[in-house]
């Protein structure tokens, strides 16, 4: 099984190097306007465009409705740790922004465009996007390492007009969230009587505590691990200046672990109703006989990419009820990809100034409600990235959301939010599917 | 007369409001590879896409392989000289980029996104430019104000890895020097014996004596204006710091002008074989009354946007025998479009460097080639938009050259150039007929 894991993973890498060099690039610009005769060119050019340029020069918030600004999301990275494969730099991870821009487009209807940036400097990350800002309507903030990410995030969304997020902090939250509320209703236990075993302090999963913590999770049922081992405040690796630059760990290690209880993954495992590993790539990371020690019913989200801590046959082997992981060839798939497309179609449909904490979680039960609409059990707790449908209900969640919470520049209703969504969506991907069929997107 | 011109500007305002208001963008991001079941985003995201990362970064250079980087140019602008608007900012400037992105995907095939910078000074532009290098296989500047255009430009060639173009300058120069070779053609005179005004000294007008001057003009015969008149090196407003503040136009004052010339338009136009103005926008910057002070077969280029200096049947009736602007609604449209897609398409299917003046220059002869294979005219001296096939044509003359000058990293010989060239203007064109055809391009 865990050879089948591994051998999967081989080969659609060996089928990513074929298709990435056929197509050389995964991503065009392309026009969305008619264009008939060279008299179009008077009118979207010059003489003709000079009439909306002026317009937005009167009136800066019309770029919103003369250009594609409002739609328009820069993916941005410095490349410092993209996937599993840490510090590959701003061309490496090319790549995976491309890949990203296309779920943006294909399932959300977004039209994002990667931005790989030659800087490490957080406050130079920082400059870039602000100036950038005028051609986006949001800034999705990707692969870039802990713990600048949490600083460049937080400054960002104080700067910008726009909507930022942090897809490794903010995405991978929402997508936890939503399935654990199913897990939990499976095994009927209640969000704030449960343990958890936070295995990896990375943004993810920094993040997801936050998160957690906000929508009900006691943080005093829970003990979180690094390399190192349990976090608790007096550790070592805290002491001075230390914990400053890591901030974001040492109020974790403050909020949790009230018995300052010491140990590894074994220790934080041994009686916890539930594991969130997002650490490193496994398999291996987790043993079979620490599951064994969680409590009943216990629930293991494996989610390191591209191989999860441990595969999920091994997990349930050895007593997990649930197993999540974020890959899309295992059941339960707890990956943003099922997030960001929907909450940013809410979120530009309504030209929200930024996203919330409790937007997020709107967008997690929307998510976690539509896979019950559906019928939720042990291999399905989490909407697929193929239930169009799942986006289109949490694009018009968040978008109602927002406007309740007065962040909105425009007031649309439930009806409206959802014929919205549903057109950008469709309209996506009919448009590929129609560039296929006609051989000018090739079939490699 | 003149009012007809000045109606049809106001009616394709009026359709451009209309259209930009019905359409909210001009240009999407489309995927570029088949999409047909969950599995492929496996292939195109995580897991898979590891394997180009990683091959990218053993080997920096496989990113041109392996994403669209190679294909993709950036158009960016701080808004601070858009059309002939002047300083409106980088929103305002927005439709005019998208629209650029637009010519550059219709006629040449390539992937252009706008960036519209909220800074506008010279140094924060040039390092925003560099940190976007690794996205980007090419940079178009549009729309700076002068003379820190000059500085930018000149910088970021130096400092960048792929070719930096700003199409006010030197697309302008290759248009107009296209324009010329054919125009003298008609009149039968010679590049190095003509005298030409130039009037207004611009980015555009700089650079195009510049680049006349390579071409065979001599700088002795010409006289440059400016709003306080013609130029001369010991004019009052090149005292002490100044000349290094205008440098590019103190040098024009020391070329031109061997006998001190003073005076105006009027003066200037004198006795001179030909006009090029450039300088703001019309009607009644140029007077009947001094093109008929002209030589005979007067040459006279109004390219002022969004009005002509003077209307070309005015100077028609006052004696010019070849009258061209920058319009598409008049004879000879003497514009930038019809050069940036064609040559960035050429140095691009060669991975092309730098952009020299050389390949400039090769440019316009393949331009102006391409209009007397069928037949130049006194209303015919320059291919329109219209003309695909003069845009394969230039692609493959500039990729030659390229090569020639030992500027690329690809090699291709020329029915390899013309192949590549012709199947990605086509497949950009048909992707938008067919999108169209099937109404996810509504026709508003």
């Amino acid at each position: 099984m865990e050879e089948s894991g591994l051998e999967r993973t081989k080969k659609l890498r060996e089928e990513a190097m074929r298709r990435h060099l056929l197509y050389r690039g995964k991503m065009q610009v392309m026009p969305m306007c008619s264009i008939k005769e060279l008299n179009d060119f008077s009118v979207y050019y010059t003489p003709g465009v000079a009439a909306p340029c002026q317009e937005i020069e009167k009136t800066k918030e019309k770029v919103n409705e003369l250009t594609n600004k409002w739609n328009t999301v820069a993916v941005v990275s410095d490349g410092t740790r993209v996937l599993g494969l840490g510090n590959i730099g701003p061309e490496a991870g090319l790549p995976v922004m491309e890949g990203k821009a296309l779920l943006f487009k294909y399932l959300g209807g977004v039209d994002a465009f990667p931005i790989c940036l030659d800087t490490k400097k957080p406050d130079e990350i920082i400059q870039a996007v602000k100036w950038l800002q005028p051609s986006f309507g949001g800034i999705n903030l990707e692969d870039i390492s802990n713990p600048k990410c949490f600083y460049i995030l937080d400054a960002l969304k104080e700067k910008m007009d726009i909507p930022v997020w942090h897809d490794d902090q903010q995405g991978t939250a929402v997508v936890t969230l939503a399935s654990l509320m199913n897990a939990l209703k499976l095994v009927d236990k209640k969000m704030k009587d449960v343990s958890i075993a936070i295995i990896g302090t990375g943004a993810a999963n920094i993040a997801i505590s936050r998160l957690l913590f906000v929508a009900g999770i006691n943080p005093k049922n829970c003990l979180a691990v690094d390399s190192k081992g349990i976090l608790y405040p007096t550790r070592e690796d805290f002491f001075g200046n230390k914990k400053y630059k890591y901030a974001e760990k040492f109020n974790l290690s403050k909020i949790t672990n009230p018995e300052k209880k010491k140990g590894k993954i074994a220790e934080a495992l041994d009686g916890a109703d539930i594991c969130i590993a997002l650490s490193k790539s496994g398999p291996g990371v987790i043993k079979p006989k620490w599951i064994k020690t969680m409590n009943n019913d216990a629930i293991v989200f494996a989610c390191a990419n591209p191989i999860p801590e441990i595969w999920p046959e091994e997990a349930k082997k050895a007593g997990a009820k649930i197993v999540a992981t974020g890959r899309s060839d295992f059941p339960n798939q707890t990956n943003n990809s099922v997030v960001f497309p929907g909450l940013f179609r809410g979120v530009l449909d309504v030209q929200a100034k930024t996203i919330t904490d409790t937007m997020c979680i709107i967008a997690a039960e929307s998510l976690a409600k539509f896979a019950r609409k559906n019928g939720i059990n042990e291999n399905y707790i989490i909407p697929t990235m193929e239930e169009t449908d799942a986006f289109i209900e949490e694009a018009v969640a968040v978008g109602m959301q927002a406007q309740k919470e007065g962040l909105t520049k425009l007031k649309l209703n439930r009806s409206q939010l959802h014929k919205k969504a549903k057109t950008m969506i469709f309209n996506a991907q009919e448009s590929v599917k129609l560039l296929m069929k006609k051989k000018l997107i090739p079939n490699y």
